[in-house]
């Protein structure tokens, strides 16, 4: 099987990551019987600053047309905004970084909104699993394995806003600001629906592996919403999703579900209880960063954001300004995102090699970057996973 | 002074723990110089059942004429939604409870957030200190000591929703619904306002009381937002807070702000960090139950509504139907109510009197609820902060 791979590294360090996702791929064993070629596409605030798009049609074509996956790293968002980005800084540190550059440029922002909308990447698929690491302690008491699978194209991120003045003050300086929040039935069947497989696959996973499986982890998919105040919108996404779940083919999955707040609430005291977690985008966005404290470190953390057609592989950081050029990016994020992106291509056992070797990789503890603890480089960690594949 | 206090037990453990909070105050020692007297009202599930109306107009009127505070227990919300309570549960206890009786009854919903707008109570505060116990270990490596101040009237509350079919369905069985997020520069500038005097008044206890004051904590604000989305909106509560906060009786006060998704991440992991959090409502309310977690339980914290008029303490935690009835419901959260009412009556005095009961209390561990680890019925664990006071 041939597959051609997008490869768009973005701002800061996502252009030294990418590469490490690149070289990985190229790792794969040749038993595997797969053949990749790649392009490189630009996005990203950079590209901004040189063409006037943070998004080029051109990126967006070539996706559509030639690719089967791609990987994004990083992009720097709004740059008047404090920075988005506690990846790679160790979660001891008291005094995080709170802004990135001040150059507020007219017209940029963050084209990651965009891409996922123009290519249909209806879901955002955040695996979070504890490390077992000698020189990284899990900040859970008790390992978590769970996946948030976030709805990734409507809610409040349609970003249909309007603005006008307070009709309530006289002086007309005061104003009110309205956003819409959409949420439609078929949005939400198809991201309950998808969840549902991933609980599925998870589960089969795990009792092939040999695993030990809890009680509750038979496979559980926990809808997530608000609907005791958004009655229509998280009532119909909740009630949506309850029906696609319990399709006849869902019949061995459990079904919760829990209030968004109720939600954060357990997922710093009982983890370790959730398997797949479904969610709008908005409170998937919370509920994956959440997650990712979970795990410790967003350097950790991989996505993949999976449609009809492509599936893009994506670190869950961000750029990270304040060590880019460094060398001393995590690439696990994105040699894991390698993987996701892989399993979504229905390549598991390439999955497999990769996952194993990042484990293997982490639980030695000898070459992992400086926020797990270690003094290696982006390249002595992505050499050490490749050696284990 | 003279005081009168409405009380609104609610349902379930609400009926529980608001004898207690009276105790407390009528126990409050006679040198203050304070009177109280206490008027009983009306709300929630079993008020709808018996009288049709979760919130009976007169419970509005009198609250509104008579009373200077009062203190809220706890309401069933909507039956048919899976329990949002997570309270009084051992955090860990792997199998958390999944729903509260399946009764729908048509036309109930909980009477809290109409509550909270019809008497302007524009903030909910709630602070989420750690404790030091013997019986509890703490979920936090180091103790944590922030507030979250909420604004408490206006973002998806507004509860304008609509619903439609979805043109893109020729079965025409397919739905969208939309609900309005809206935020106006005066509740933002409220709300911003009171964070920062609550910042001042912080720094000035911690320091009359001879607290060590770390570096980071010299009276801060956080500023949450997501306006790197919602540039309209969240871009509105973002300017505007950050506009009240730099009035100059505010320049004692460190101003930051972070992307609420961030937010989440970083108080999972370095929630020591944080002083003062303000947020819009939505926000405000997962990231409240994010602290309570942090604290280990809902049943220890505590919550005001503030508003121009009346004060209303509130514990944060829920109806609880599962220990309903057993008289083992933890009052903590609502004797804390009671101190946070008194602080925002000015009375920082009394309000001490009782924290310092509290925590003695806890730290001794001797008379504490099951939640904590202890053996305790409400009524002991009222009766020894009471001895402690
Ligand atoms: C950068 C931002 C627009 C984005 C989002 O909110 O989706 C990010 O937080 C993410 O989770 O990928
Ligand atoms: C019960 C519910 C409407 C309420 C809210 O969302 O405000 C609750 O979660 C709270 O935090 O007081």
């Amino acid at each position: 099987r041939s597959l051609r791979i997008g490869l768009i590294p973005g701002d800061g360090i996502g252009r030294e990551v990418i590469p490490a996702g690149k070289k990985i791929i190229e790792s794969l064993p040749s038993s595997l019987g797969l053949s990749f070629s790649f392009v490189d596409l630009d996005a990203g605030f950079d590209c901004f600053k040189r063409t006037g798009a943070a998004l080029p049609d051109k990126t967006v074509e070539t996706l559509k047309k030639e690719c089967d996956g791609a990987l994004f790293g990083a992009v720097r968002y709004a740059p008047h905004l404090p920075s988005n980005d506690p990846s790679n800084h160790h979660p001891t540190n008291t005094n995080p970084p709170q802004s990135s550059p001040s150059t507020k440029v007219a017209g940029y922002s963050s084209p990651i909104v965009a891409m996922r909308k123009s290519l249909s990447l209806y879901a955002n698929v955040r695996p979070c699993k504890t490390v077992l690491s000698p020189t990284f302690p899990s900040p859970t008491k008790t390992p978590i394995d769970l996946v948030i699978v976030r709805e990734n194209t409507e809610d409040l991120y349609v970003k249909e806003e309007k603005t006008y003045p307070d009709p309530s003050d006289p002086t007309g300086k005061a104003q009110i600001a309205e956003a819409i929040k959409r949420i439609s039935s078929k949005a939400s069947w198809r991201i309950a629906d998808i969840a549902g497989q991933i609980a599925l696959r998870r589960d089969k996973m795990r009792k092939a592996s040999g695993a030990e499986v809890s009680h509750t982890k038979s496979g559980m998919v926990t809808i997530t919403h608000k609907s005791n105040v958004l009655s229509q919108t998280d009532g119909l996404f909740r009630s949506t999703a309850r029906e696609a779940l319990s399709q006849p083919h869902f019949n061995a999955l459990k079904i919760e579900e829990q209030i968004v707040d109720s939600m954060v609430y357990k997922l710093f005291l009982q983890p370790e209880y959730y398997d797949v977690i479904v969610a709008p985008n908005l409170y998937g966005d919370l509920l994956s960063d959440g997650s990712a404290a979970l795990v410790g470190s967003l350097g950790l953390v991989p996505s993949a954001n999976v449609g009809e057609g492509i599936i893009i592989g994506e670190p869950c950081h961000g750029s990270a300004p304040d060590i880019e050029g460094k060398g001393i990016a995590n690439p696990i994020a994105t040699i894991r995102s390698v993987g996701v992106m892989l399993e979504f291509m229905d390549l598991p056992e390439a999955a497999e090699v990769i996952y194993k070797a990042v484990d293997a990789n982490i639980a030695e503890g000898r070459l992992v970057t400086p926020d797990l603890g270690g003094r290696a480089t982006t390249e002595e960690v992505t050499n050490d996973i490749i050696r284990r594949m």
